[in-house]
């Protein structure tokens, strides 16, 4: 069967290709996997036991470190995880030993208007159904866990208020007294389900809870996504779940979930979520799928646990950063390289004609609205002005000492013209940049890319971080803003400022990493400023405590932990075929 | 290694019994199971593929159907599960080919206080910690389901609300005009979250979802749960999803999953949770686990679709029903062999020395104290005033037409005496008695009960249905609350008189099933009328529609689809070892 995209949906092309899908076992073979390291989870999808797989590997010789990064992107995204996917073909093509790591859908985009997050075209992972729709319960147990602790902190809330210490030291527990003003987690739930944003709980009788404000979180905002997405070990993970703050006291103490003695239970929860997921890429490739995406809310970066793995397990592991260079890219470098100690060795930059030309001023994008034909036909000029977004991509890039190359994701209405603007811009910022149809053809048609990674690969490396972990949080912020997002300065509301004195005066926070919260549809905070915008102001609303992930967490503008389901939801079309159990219509 | 259940905790006998489990591929083949049917997850548990499976043993011939209920428990439990277990391990030694068939497990008792529903002693399925945890995800993918379509219906509202007919219909979507006092669902946790139970959503802004009251309650009570419970295939589990009723319009019209149009993304999450879970006894005997406890809010049986294949694969299964006769078995009688139409050939009920002499006026028993000494020493009189219970619940299973055999689950501290007292009170009942000591010895300590179950399979069988399906609801409730409960009448609030009656006004529903919610901890709504009282009413205090499942849920008294966590939960307790990567203290 000819696999053609622009004929076929995504999903469609994913169940034609699943008809010759290989063995997880054979994909595992490919690895070098041994015995026990590979546990099968269906036919097709498998965990890697990353404890004993880590033992034999520890001392291994590691291949080449890629990242995949972007422009500014449309609502609609621009092709990263499909760019992923096809830079990994392209280089199995080559003859390398290539793997992919990405991070698990969530569920609020599945099926909200994002769809799937498996890349597209002939550039995709499968089986496509299993990886969009929960995988081996990664995301589950994440939400499991951190549901647990606020039962935890709430009924801990009721009882200290329905007790007497009496009563309570009988059952050995003493007085936390929660500040119901300053509880600082939220429950968390997988879905765009904003009427649950801001909730009022514990109403009925004193048996019902202790009534307060609360609301809900997307899980992959979730710390404990964070803390997968960073930890090292079972044991690593099992101490900064214990460090989770819940709340504070209302004599200012924190209240951890070890102080809820629902840490260990949280872990048991979590044991398995540890193992990274194995899949494949269309053409048989190797993909690791570990942790979550939403790198404007969360850290967005695919697990430190999959990249050390992968790194020892091939000769070349491409990994993606959620978002633009600015959200995904600044986390994966600042935060994730200092967790994991890797460096990159090349980074890429996906550019699509489309995006670039909104940059330039093109009309409005959005999902499930036909494009205007200025996105259809050519317009060198849109193009050209948009490409100053290219432009500030590069040179954040360029910022952290790696050579950047830019991938122009091809799409069947660009022209030559087109590509060869790009190029030229490209080149006059001294960046490689190669045209890819990885959508359209799969790895053969990611050859020019994979060969410009390759070369870039070899060339002499200077990576290194923006700025060091003694440097107090409001210059970082300061230098983030100005030299990455290229804003003129930082203004901080009274509340972030209060807390963030508060952070900083704490000798253990204060030498933490720090992880962003920004619109990821502008470099700036304002999602309507579009191309390369200058002469404004950063303004940090609020500032979190991820105390057990191991950092803090300033909020810039307006911005939802989260979001919200659309009118016109995607899962207006998923449906079963109930003869074959095959599941239809994710997009 | 000997397992000693009197040295050693649940949790740790388990532990040791996993030194020596066996692959799940050879249980699967104990089973006749071929080539892709069963599914491995993980090294000791499989799914089995129900399309495939089914489509080659509908027409196998059937072994022995084996019921196990019990007498009104104490909130400690009186061992069904471990019962079942024991009995499988029992009808093994006898050289029989047994199957076990139970529930999951809710996080909500696991994490708790009641702990692991594995059974216990040397009568457990393993492995422990999986099988308590969420085992493939079936409970995570109901849950998220049932969170989808409020997901769903909370945004339709709140799109409705913010948008007029004419942009509505721009994207297709007409509109449902939500009564927001009339909304049917709340959303779905699977733990003891008793401050989600009511809740106020939606506040905010506009864009902030629709204000109005709202709640949560456990997954296992959801409809979904039920559905996965009743369903025969993935056809059949696709138009009941389609049917739940969400909410009524303003003009009375019931607005269900499919008005919604999210009935095929649910079915899609659920499309895995349709293949029964595999795990095995201590003494390498298949069990079949799928489906939900909580009898008394919720169907409380493990799945008609494990049934179904069970019975065709092993010459007897075993299967539980949840809490006592009254409540578990009452359902398993009228509502789930109705959908099965399979007849129970034997019915255990499990009685201890404890639980009857509860009955029979001894002080109260509670989790997480220790037991008063009427409990641990022989007291006669207790117990004999006690059997009062269980004579009440061997009447009840007589009523199907079934012969009862009365199990004495033997606990070490019980004597003789009361022993022989219980035997000769179920003789003079016409009821066959054994005691079984699978707790201490496994399989070999229940042979006795194994043999009289063997005996009374071969009896004649004259089972039948309680009510017809042409009985209006209110003789049925009648019928229930006289014949099975003991009560003298019933009553009905006003709300509920106000719904029974639109629900016997509606032709599809008059014909549908009924499943009770009531106390499991007495035969009456009353948990503190202990024995078998009488002379009391029983209150009907709401009726709740389940027209995807197929029945109405008369909910009688004061009880909760969300139960509380206690000031002392188990999760306290639970831990990871993280150097094993074990988990400790699942009690």
């Amino acid at each position: 069967m000819k696999l053609d995209p622009t004929q076929m949906a995504d999903w469609q092309i994913a169940e034609a290709a699943e008809q010759n899908i290989k063995p997880i076992q054979e994909i595992g073979a490919k690895l070098g996997l041994q015995e026990g390291e590979l546990i099968p989870m269906g036919p097709a999808v498998a965990k890697i036991n990353y404890t004993q797989t880590w033992k034999r590997l520890k001392d291994a010789p590691t291949g080449k470190y890629v990242d995949v990064t972007a422009i500014t992107p449309t609502p609609l995204g621009e092709g990263k995880t499909t760019t992923t996917m096809g830079l990994v073909e392209g280089l199995g093509v080559l003859g390398k030993k290539p793997i992919g790591a990405i991070r698990q859908p969530s569920s609020g985009p599945t099926f909200n208007i994002k769809g799937s997050a498996a890349g597209g075209g002939l550039a995709q992972c499968i089986p496509l159904a299993p990886f969009s729709l929960g995988l081996t319960g990664d995301f589950d147990a994440i939400t499991n866990a951190h549901n647990l602790a606020m039962v935890a902190l709430t009924a801990r809330m009721q009882h200290e208020n329905n007790y007497d210490d009496e009563r309570l030291a009988k059952i050995g527990i003493k007085r936390l007294d929660v500040d119901p003003e300053r509880v600082q987690l939220k429950w968390a739930m997988d879905f765009c389900a904003q009427s649950l944003r801001n909730i009022t709980i514990g109403k009925g009788s004193k048996m019902d809870g202790y009534e307060m404000e609360s609301g809900f979180q997307i899980t992959v905002s979730s710390e404990i996504m964070a803390i997968l997405a960073v930890a090292s070990s079972l044991k690593d993970m099992r101490e900064r779940i214990g460090k989770m703050v819940v709340a504070y006291s209302r004599s200012g103490a924190e209240v951890t979930t070890a102080d809820l003695e629902v840490d260990g239970a949280m872990t048991a929860l979590m044991v398995d979520a540890l193992n990274p997921n194995l899949v494949q890429t269309i053409e048989g490739n190797p993909v690791l799928v570990h942790a979550g995406p939403f790198a404007n809310i969360a850290i967005g970066q695919n697990s430190v646990i999959a990249d050390m793995l992968g790194i020892r397990m091939g000769d070349y592991l491409v990994t993606e950063s959620g978002f633009a260079a600015d959200i995904g890219f600044e986390k994966f470098w600042n935060l994730k390289c200092r967790y994991s100690g890797l460096k990159p060795d090349a980074v890429v930059i996906v550019a699509t004609v489309r995006a670039l030309k909104m940059h330039g001023g093109g009309p409005s994008v959005k999902p499930g609205k036909p494009l205007d034909p200025a996105y259809t036909e050519e317009n060198l000029k849109l193009l050209e002005k948009g490409c100053a977004n290219l432009t500030a991509h590069i040179n954040i890039v360029k910022q952290s000492g790696v050579s950047p190359v830019v991938c122009i994701n091809g799409f069947y209405t660009d022209t030559q013209a087109e590509h060869d603007l790009i190029r030229r811009i490209a080149k006059e910022q001294d960046a490689r940049c190669a045209v890819s149809e990885h959508w359209l053809k799969g790895g053969e048609g990611a050859v020019e890319l994979a060969e410009a990674v390759v070369e870039a690969c070899e060339e002499e490396n200077h990576f290194e971080y923006l700025y060091d972990l003694d440097m107090p949080f409001k210059d970082r912020v300061h230098a983030i803003a100005t030299k990455i997002y290229g804003a003129s300065g930082v203004e901080w509301s009274e509340a972030a400022d209060k807390k963030i004195s508060m952070f900083e005066a704490d000798p253990e926070i204060k030498q933490m990493g720090m992880c962003m919260v920004k619109t990821h549809l502008s470099l700036s905070h304002n999602p309507d400023f579009k191309g390369a915008p200058s002469g404004w102001i950063l303004p940090i609303r609020d500032v979190l405590i991820y105390k057990g992930a191991g950092f803090v967490v300033p909020v810039a503008g307006d911005i939802k932990l989260l979001p919200g389901t659309g009118s016109n939801p995607g899962f207006r079309q998923i449906d079963v075929d109930v003869e074959t159990g095959k599941v239809t219509g994710l997009f």
